[in-house]
């Protein structure tokens, strides 16, 4: 199956490798005379990009996008965009070390399994780097959806044990935990520096707010809006699970205590996270993911080289010691894709035929 | 956008409401030759059938299944298979004092919202009993998984408080909860029980896991196992989230910690629940969702009318106390038609242009 | 692949076979609150049913549809819609004499190579009772086109030599070959009845027209509206050829013919058939195809049977000496489908994020 | 809708305009292992390319072909293939003089009444252009077929009035029209040289022959092998019809002359063109598309500005005048992306579950 394409009606399509020529996406579906430049582009992939802060990697990728199709005069046409960053600072002898090595905890041992192909000069499509793609086309979704409104943030509400206990939303892009919450942000950073000092890497939970929603959106039975951005963000590399709302507290709450009550200006709850019958009530979407540990650490581990022996693993290179601060811009790239395609679609519906 | 299809390969369309003639399901892309007779479908019906016990609903719905298509001699032939069950014990009475009421908690509002019809009967397509055609398909799922001996298994692991210690898996059938130990199936009915009496639904959380499925199954990027196997699941009403493996747990933990070590006979671990890079690693796929307490309860609760008039809201009728028990068979069918659609769209890939 | 469902926003997935117990479609993604009762549904298959005239088929079958989800209070709901034919007049007897036999011209020899099921009983799901479902689907689609002021008509313009000269739309239910043009008409039943009586079948050509479609709709480069229609037209059985405006006769034109000129109010004249680049330019959409003369003679011929031993073949039963006339209401269908299905798309865009 | 996607399994989404700054396509579900080179893709794109001959455009554009991912020591990953070539001879100055005009026969009226945009450089996302991305695809779908046996060969068998006589496809590379005949081919290229002269542009009808297709491909109902092609053919730009066997010619025959008689080494005729119901019947596929003179000529036409203001329109510029030379390529590289696709998708079922 062709499984690097996204969505219905808004798609998109990511290619490229960690270690090959470029990375980058076709997005097609988008609405024409959009107001489009590089640098809104740029702006997101920033916020992706290694080397950004102490507990990210400290390779130093510029990457720089480029925009080949789908604009002209700095709006986009309806036609398809492809963006595209070219890889640069790829040092692929780090790699040399693992070159025959399954690295647990990697996709390397599923990917040779599969397709029986060994690129030993990186994570090649299991790469995080294959989310560049994904935050070009997001910057375009998150254009359009500000048109109506609607806003994505999200930010890190967990590093380790430590949990924002705030949600001081204007302050994410300004610590490099990209947390909501200062006093947390400086324990998370200790955490991760002595974890990263170790050799080793710590997992996290992303917390997702979307404002501006419209009643409705979401198509029953299968492709809910939570169905939906669930598919999205669990296809984010070492993303393990999601919840909505209350998500699993909801297995300790009866009832009567779940449900939100409703008055005549709306809601006084969000325990359901936004969505009743996988279609947005007009409250705020919610929902937070869990980001594992990543696999590529130099704390030695027990693994198998490609003809099965036994082997000691040490991941060297340069690695993110925590992947949560870099996945936010990701996360709210596949929440903003999902968005748009699902509100194209649902106005199909409602505007043309019954309000002609 | 036409949500009721899911599939790419192997796909299902299920159609019909809780107060329409009849629910059911087109399975299109089955394998021909299968042996399949409606027992074996009626069977997995059975299991989420109401009124089997004193935690389901009290309404007793024989729910018989009959196939229309896509069967000769007992044997799939390769053509869509439509299979469907005529509502019978429809009491839309019960519905009448909430004919113009939004139930806290329920789709009735979203679905008035987005469609601008409102089917006072009952849940309409947001009702559970959407979920038939879903358990029918996935009936023929797992009679074809078995072939290759991939093998489906849900049951319930947590009732509010009350855990499941243990992983009884050969009890699950014999206990009224579907949970895996015996000891806490007692605490969690006593639990049920209670909260019915008060005229309250409780929530709960539900394991699956799946053996026998081969390494490489899954599709990068965005169609992953992982992935899909959560679009599918967050698709099932009342479901509020989703985990593999160590799940949210996993934000707690090191690399070193998290990472499945290898050896030559396989892993010494399984955190991350059986797939890496979104494809499955050949060890158990193990997963967790929760699912929030039910919308209907007649414990009083604030809601509005289709007017906007805050009204008090009581939902009489027969509704379950806690879903999970009738949730298993649901979430059993629904991860057998992901597995099957993904083993065939990656066998095309591996044996006809490879293996020839 | 799940060949039997067609669409991506508005859907329609097909099932049943010709000597199984139904034939039906689901519909998925109409639009709510459009007004549809059984007999809208019921007209445009009658005038499919056998047994209309000395030119079909001597079966009388009813062909009567019930509607099972999806409808409320005679208006759709927005959610899917199951409609369903009961097979009723199924004389499998027929079929004994070539119950080991490969009809030549027939699809009994690739469902066999493909499937390895031999449903002696009748076409099975090549049979053109497949296209009840069409039709009943259909039938949805030009009500709601009707609501915008598009219109579809097909009618039969060659029945072997013989061809419509004029193009009298207002007579073509009016004469039993569904032409637009008396004179030709009792040619062409002449025509018809020979070859019936000499146990043969002939060929024919049927035109489309369609008024209304607003310009713009197609959606380019692969969804083109020429190429979707063709992929609607040539999935129909015994369907051979598609061709739209001067067609073929292209070939033989200078592009200073071939053009067609504009001015202030409109074109002067139509060679493209109605579209430009793909997409609707306004102008009345025309296209033409071919049907093929059934396989199912009386006629000796030579054909093999499963064991590949050579047979003389002689199809009794009741067949269609000329199919076009019955093909006329499933092809008015499938452009029907195809439109609403481009037209929700296409407004998607326009609609919503432009105009807000 | 985004309809810059073709495929299900075996996927190409094409990107770019002509006067922007690159066209390509991202090629998804490619098998792995298969060795592929830059070399391979050239070879076809060179068939493609302007500047071939008297009888195409003189635009000199050597078009050459870069892959920036899906590939490893020459050998394919399984990943996505992106191919891309830079615009480069693009002089829009050519285009001044039909600025502000809509030409006669030519897409940019419906593109602007779509879109809104007015890319006045020229053709933009409807030129021709396009299908370079698709010759790539295609080159790719050649490879892995020929690996199986299955080759494509298209030819042009009629140029205004002069039709190929003889089917000597051994030739066809060796003439500048891609004929099959050696002593049509002088007049047909007389006959283009002639139009060319005049400013005009000709008409032209291609022939497609597969051989070595497996019984069985193609997916009923809607998914027809021949429907799926008509889709593929028609989605190329200036082609207006398309016939599989005898085609349009069908409408003059019999059931007793139409129906391939069988054999036990096979058929004793082709009438059909290699499908029955749909499915590849192990013969020859052949079919027969024909292309529309092109609508930029410099033959004064009536046409419209973008204000409706009624103008005399001359397209200068370097133009073909028959097209059908250089479709050559593309017609092949499309029939090879459906054949991949559907064949990759019907040994889903066939290899797996039944075979093992």
């Amino acid at each position: 199956m062709a499984g690097s394409t996204f969505g219905t009606n808004f798609t998109i399509t990511t290619f490229g490798e960690s270690h090959g020529k470029a990375v980058g996406v076709v997005l097609d579906g988008c609405p024409p005379m959009i107001e489009l430049s590089v640098e809104d582009v740029q702006k997101e992939l920033d916020r992706r990009r290694p080397g950004q802060s102490k507990v990210s990697t400290p390779r130093d990728e510029s990457d720089t996008v480029e925009i080949y199709s789908g604009i002209f005069e700095g709006k986009t046409t309806g036609t398809p965009i492809m963006m595209m960053v070219f890889n640069k600072n790829q040092m692929s002898r780090d790699y040399n070390a693992v070159k025959d090595l399954f690295r647990p905890g990697h996709a390397d041992f599923t990917y040779y399994s599969k397709y029986g192909v060994r690129d030993h000069r990186g994570g090649g499509r299991s790469s995080a780097r294959e989310t560049i793609g994904r935050v070009c086309a997001g910057a375009v979704a998150k254009k359009i959806l500000s048109r109506s409104g609607v806003t994505i943030q999200a930010y890190v509400i967990q590093v380790g044990p430590h949990k924002a206990e705030k949600r001081d939303l204007g302050i994410v892009e300004e610590n490099i935990i990209r947390t909501c919450d200062l006093d947390a942000a400086k324990k998370m950073e200790e955490y991760i520096v002595e974890a990263k000092e170790a050799g080793d890497s710590v997992g996290a939970i992303v917390e997702v707010i979307v404002k501006g929603v419209p009643v409705g959106v979401g198509e029953p039975v299968f492709d809910r809006l939570n169905a939906l951005i669930s598919h999205a963000i669990m296809s984010i590399p070492a993303v393990k699970g999601i919840e909505f709302g209350k998500g699993f507290e909801a297995a300790l709450m009866r009832g009567s205590e779940h449900n939100d009550e409703m008055i005549k200006y709306g809601f006084l709850s969000n325990n359901a996270g936004g969505t009743l019958g996988g279609m947005a009530s007009g409250q705020d979407i919610i929902f937070r993911f869990v980001v594992k540990p990543a696999s590529s650490i130099t704390v030695p581990r027990k693994g198998i080289d490609l003809y099965g022996n036994e082997k000691t693993v040490i991941t060297e290179g340069r690695h993110d010691p925590c992947v949560a601060p870099r996945v936010v811009p990701v996360a709210e790239a596949m929440t903003g894709v999902v968005l748009v395609d699902l509100i194209m679609s649902d106005k199909a519906i409602a505007n043309y035929f019954e309000k002609k």
